[in-house]
């Protein structure tokens, strides 16, 4: 082992990570693997027996891509089930037709009971339009939130962060007026037919009303319909349901480190999926990406000094326990942990990372710009780090999140369209190496300005 | 007219520039045009119907994106036609059975006959492997070149500029050998049932063979059967036959300058394209682009000094004849082009610009580069402009490329998958919007350092 650091020493960074990148685009396994994870097991929500199958595939692939340990941290997660598909029609008040809307309950809603709700619909185009009506304008109504994502945003993610809040507040801030029903726009860029789901909040003080998300041709279509016939009703049935608690697990893959093993360096992603798609961009490139950077590491000789972990989190989409559990846990064994990386925007062509933390670190990592551009990866500007691993912030970890271009990325996100064939090769293992390369550089030299 | 310089002179760039983005991702209409040009006209090889059919589209449409003039310029094209589809098979040498393979004619082949070539097949690996065999080893063969894309390039165009040797250079080097055929692998870094074509060459000096590419999923098959029964025997048919050249015409749509009317920029992309699919990435999306950025400089209010042309090329894919022709023109004329943009590696994320042509022009672009940050756009140190307006090099003209993300262009180029569908409106609009930028900053600032 001795005579191995000079040698060691002597390759370039440049050149190791170039070894990283090759590995990656020319025999990565990311790729198959997710292929196994969408088309074999496919969604996978907390507490279901796919989420279940996932865990012990994910085990096993920690071990395949090279992780000398593997371990499943404990977690109670929520069991909330879709049940039957939802259906939502519009029923005019002149006309004897039945126009059917694409719709889907949001995580965590309640059903609508044995039977449905029918009810005349107030639309209105943003929350805040919806916080200046009245009881009276309300009551006994379907609340329709129809407010499109702000098209100017270069960064997708941007405009998700204002328009999600009608998904996961729109339920919530009707409910007092009196509706007996919230039907959201999809937050979705793009006009197409698929609802997109996603987890809403029902605070303790609050009465509980059933929530689904429409999709944007048809919060289209809805707002026309009403224009002219300001009259109709909508019928809707949701058959979802919220059971108790069950034990889930964290998949925890390790790489014992040389000099500084008690010291770790986390990639994360999450395990779980909403269960109307395949969970494909959201978030199984990102654990496919997380191992590989295990596999790519290994392939290229890096013995690394720090302790590595791939983190495959539980229960990301609807109650973040996973994440918050593993925080919990680290504190509890004095585990440092000196940066955390999240792969968890998409499988697309990685543009950069966000980083949230020191300012002084930030400034030692865009010092390595230079390794990263010859893969054209030039956006070390933002901040951001990710859900799971942003419950490490108190423990002076360093939280920085893979980029990957976003412009597709709401098109699919927690819909039905989010499979496998969404993914590109390329892309995909291109994010691996990309994470790979950035922790060989803070394993190399630290984070320490 | 006077009293508005002083206002646009207070107007910031990044101001403007920022109306051109938020204009073209909020109002863009490139995306609803390209729908119209793939569905309703599809594939459009120069000299086709359809061809005639985009050539009347593009006139129509330049006026609607706001060009104050159309001019149509004559040029000829060849024809090629595909006609009715080719076949390949395997036959075995020992089982009775009979195994498809799929396969498109090379642009400009010669077809099979009226019958069918039936022969053994050589496989080689590249093209420096073909060149080391010899008649003996050839005579009466089918060659089949079976060279994959180097997937460790970055940039898929660096792969494909290699790998296409093979479909260009492929017949013209196995028919001295004594070879009935050729089949080469096709262009694609995946792996899948696509057959990708593309021209090839025949010199007078050589016999002329037919030539055809075969899906990657279909040359690992013919690979390995070969490996197991080299007596097999492949049989091609192919009905594809050159016509007399025919008039077609560049479209181009000219917005006037105001105090440099007789210097130009200019916008260029394709209009043609292979008969296969629809023409969406190539370069449907280019057509489009230019002539939203055309549309966007005239909502934002701008004035161009210069005069603005977009120009919609006829036949890039089979003999590049609108490309000289235009260029031949100017020279004519003596109009003076300043710069040229070409738009033709696909509709997808807007990374950045090839630029071609004086060093100090260059030096003077990557000052703007804080400019175009904030689009994500970042990378500006590649060599290269394009294919149609390469042929004004020689007329000091300074030359560019919009480059996309490349990562998924080689997937769908010359398949009949690169449909409308694969095209991402808001990546399409992106780079309508880039394009748009860099010809305000050109046309204000001028290129003369």
């Amino acid at each position: 082992m001795e005579d191995e650091k000079p040698r060691e020493a002597q390759t370039p960074d440049s050149v190791v990570i170039r070894k990283l990148y090759d590995e990656s685009l020319q025999n990565g396994k990311a790729y198959d693997y997710l292929r196994v994870l969408c088309k074999e097991i496919g969604g996978r929500l907390s507490g279901s027996p796919q989420a279940e199958k996932a865990v012990k595939w994910a085990s096993a692939a920690m071990k395949d891509f090279g992780a000398d340990t593997v371990m499943l941290q404990e977690v109670m997660v929520p069991v909330w089930e879709r049940g039957k598909e939802e259906k939502a029609e519009i029923l005019p008040s002149k006309v004897r037709s039945i126009i059917p809307l694409k719709v889907h309950a949001l995580g965590g809603s309640i059903s609508t009971g044995d039977s449905y709700v029918l009810a005349p619909v107030i639309e209105v185009s943003s929350l805040s339009e919806l916080d200046q009506l009245n009881s009276g304008q309300c009551m006994g109504k379907i609340v329709f939130i129809n407010q499109p994502m702000d098209p100017k945003k270069i960064m997708t993610f941007d405009a998700y962060g204002t328009a999600v809040a009608i998904r996961w507040a729109g339920a919530k801030k009707a409910a007092p007026l009196g509706a007996v029903a919230v039907i959201v726009r999809s937050v979705n860029p793009s006009l197409d037919d698929f609802p997109h789901t996603g987890v809403l909040n029902y605070p303790d003080s609050v009465k509980k009303i059933p929530a689904c998300a429409v999709s944007t041709n048809d919060a289209e279509k809805l707002s026309q319909w009403l224009k002219r016939d300001p009259g109709l009703k909508v019928k809707l049935s949701m058959h979802c349901k919220q059971l108790p608690d069950v034990l889930s697990y964290n998949v925890i893959g390790e790489i014992k480190g040389s000099d500084k093993k008690g010291e770790y360096l986390l990639l994360g992603a999450h395990l779980d999926s909403w269960d109307t798609g395949e969970g494909a961009h959201d978030d199984g490139a990102g654990v496919v990406q997380i191992m590989e950077a295990l596999n790519l590491l290994k392939k290229a000789g890096i013995k690394p000094r720090h302790s590595i972990r791939a983190v495959a989190y539980m229960n990301e989409e609807n109650g973040g326990r996973g994440g918050k559990k593993y925080a919990e846990a680290a504190l509890e064994k004095n585990e440092k942990h000196i940066a955390a990386i999240e792969s968890d925007a998409g499988g697309f062509t990685p543009r950069g990372f966000l980083m949230e933390g020191d300012s002084l670190k930030k400034e030692m990592i865009r010092k390595w710009i230079p390794l990263f551009e010859p893969y054209f990866i030039h956006s070390f500007d933002l901040n951001g780090g990710g859900a799971d691993i942003g419950h490490l912030k108190n423990q002076n970890t360093f939280l920085m999140g893979l980029l990957p271009d976003t412009q597709r990325y709401f098109d699919v996100h927690h819909t039905s369209n989010d499979v496998f064939e969404q993914v590109n090769r390329r892309e995909l293992q291109l994010g691996a190496a990309t994470m790979a390369a950035m922790i060989y550089l803070i394993d190399k030299y630290g984070l320490e300005p």
